[in-house]
């Protein structure tokens, strides 16, 4: 399986790590090898070979500032860019980690539309072309006979994509509620233990959970761009992030965290996904409800279902390795699929 | 897709009333039509038709005391045994649904050989087979090119064999400790409410949940099977359940409970699986830990991976509806391979 990356900061270093890594546990346990064929980013320059770049030559060159690090060899295209890579059949799978654009998911969605059209696979971490266009991609990997997954673009590679599209498909999933961001559950969880907002938010800047500009997290849209995302995955319905209902966490204070728990009760900043849509905002919730143990930069989404009632997974939501691992599952499907019809 | 049904007490009528309520949404969302052909059981008769049975009426004749109370109709055949539906070829899937036998797992296990042999599919919710001879069937599966699944042995529908088979399968997972004995961590939740270990167990008995002879539960043994399972969806061991070290719960009371509480900590029945082998064992888990707040009959696992470190899942652990999911979950797989490749 030959693999085009778009982007490679954290997420696609993480993945490349992780292929790097685990080579040998993949070959054995699944036959899987893949060789990353091309990588193409924004602003740090674009290799490509055909017979496959070198997985630690290509880490050591982005750790020392980009592409042009990348050390000379015959064959090597270094100024390709990635619809040319595209149309020139380099790869079997586009992987998109570039960095996620929720106006218009440009440049990535037609980066993603050619590659469908070209026959290839698509895989995301990027949550723009999920978010934005779900259907329209849909429709086209089916038409080309191409697999069309997104693991990583919610809770990183904890597998509630996967769960929500093909496991718990038959068990008539009614509604999905979740804390899908984890730089909000990391302050709540500080504000509990007694720290004021505005420390909180130092703290998550200082330890790299928080952007320097921290409004996609606190005000909630971040969350509100998973939501929409599991809104597909779960029942195929594609929303516009603009029709939410969206409510961060901005305006609690220590003094409702405190009121909170003299009640038995525990904020946590929520995302709910059902037939009628989806929204996010804070809620107080009883400490024996699932979701309430949930500490800290975890995430978690609570399904309940006509046939199982409730059942809750809980695990990373972030961090380049646990993002690595989402795109790493859904390769792993492409190559069984390919295995069990050759 | 023509199914037998081996046994057919609250499981397979649980998985019967998921296919007869959820029939159109079954259709509509993945054209999966199934018609179940046979129905043979230890002692309440036998039933079958190569045109398929009704749901409804195999349902009330279950009801009623047993296959004899099935109406009359042209083409019934009603005494003939699992071995001989399974040559007749009048079958595409075995559902393994008859009572768990952990010593020699028969009947059920020359049973599941014959259904493979004969090139069915085998989904089983009885544990006997999966726990005493995994390799065996999972080679005979393979050699004839047909699934062997098991979800439903471990947490019900709850889906801990698919993750630890197939979406967890490229994370590196070391170990997975779990909560898979619903009656015993009901009786520990109500022991930390307040009551003693003996009313604990007559209240779980009075509520169904433990059998009026409860040591499979409060023993380990049930737990250890179902570590045994995980063992070899996990890492392919196929350990024995006799040389496992398996403490239950009987030694614990109230003081015991009470003391953890008072150090900020609290006992639970835990399966530990790992490369090394496997263990039940009651545990002290601080307060934090995922586990500790899965109160109830429910149960939960936790996996601790190389790419995603501790992913936890917590759910139902019994129901015949919950337990027939896991059932249908596997149907699904099959009904999805059958379509990719037809």
């Amino acid at each position: 399986m030959r693999l085009l990356f778009v982007g490679f900061g954290v997420v696609g270093q993480g993945l490349t790590r992780l292929l790097q890594q685990g080579a040998q546990s993949l070959r054995d346990s699944f036959g899987f090898e893949p060789t990353i064929t091309g990588v193409a980013t924004g602003s740090h320059g674009t290799l490509a070979h055909p017979a496959g770049l070198d997985k630690n030559a290509l880490l050591q060159a982005a750790a020392a500032g980009g592409m042009a690090h990348y050390p000379r060899q015959d064959g090597l295209l270094r100024n390709e860019g990635p619809l040319a890579m595209i149309e020139a059949g380099l790869a079997d799978v586009l992987v998109e980690v570039s960095p996620t654009n929720l106006v218009d998911a440009q440049p990535a969605l037609n980066i993603c539309r050619a590659a469908l059209d070209q026959g290839m696979h698509l895989v995301l971490a990027n949550k723009g072309p999920v978010c934005i266009g779900p259907a329209a991609l849909e429709s086209l990997a089916r038409q080309r006979g191409r697999q069309l997954r997104y693991e990583a673009t919610v809770m990183a590679g904890t597998p509630v994509i996967s769960l929500s599209r093909e496991t718990l498909g038959g068990s008539g999933v009614r509604e999905a509620r979740g804390i899908l961001n984890g730089t909000c559950n990391y302050m709540l969880t500080q504000m509990e233990a007694g720290m004021s907002y505005a420390d909180a938010l130092a703290q998550a800047q200082a330890l790299g959970y928080a952007e320097t500009d921290p409004r996609a997290d606190v005000e909630g849209h971040d969350a509100a761009s998973k939501a929409v995302i599991l809104a597909w995955a779960l029942f195929g319905r594609s929303l516009r992030l603009e029709d939410l209902d969206i409510k961060g966490i901005t305006d609690l204070d220590r003094a409702d965290v405190d009121e909170a728990r003299a009640a038995g009760e525990r904020w946590k900043s929520i995302a709910t996904i059902d037939q009628a849509g989806a929204r996010v905002a804070p809620q107080r919730l009883p400490l024996d409800h699932p979701l309430a143990s949930v500490g800290g930069v975890n995430n978690a989404l609570t399904w309940t279902t006509e046939n199982l009632q409730d059942v809750t997974i809980v695990g990373p939501g972030a961090g380049p390795e646990a993002t690595g691992q989402g795109l790493l599952a859904d390769l792993l499907v492409i190559h069984r699929q390919y295995q069990a019809s050759p």
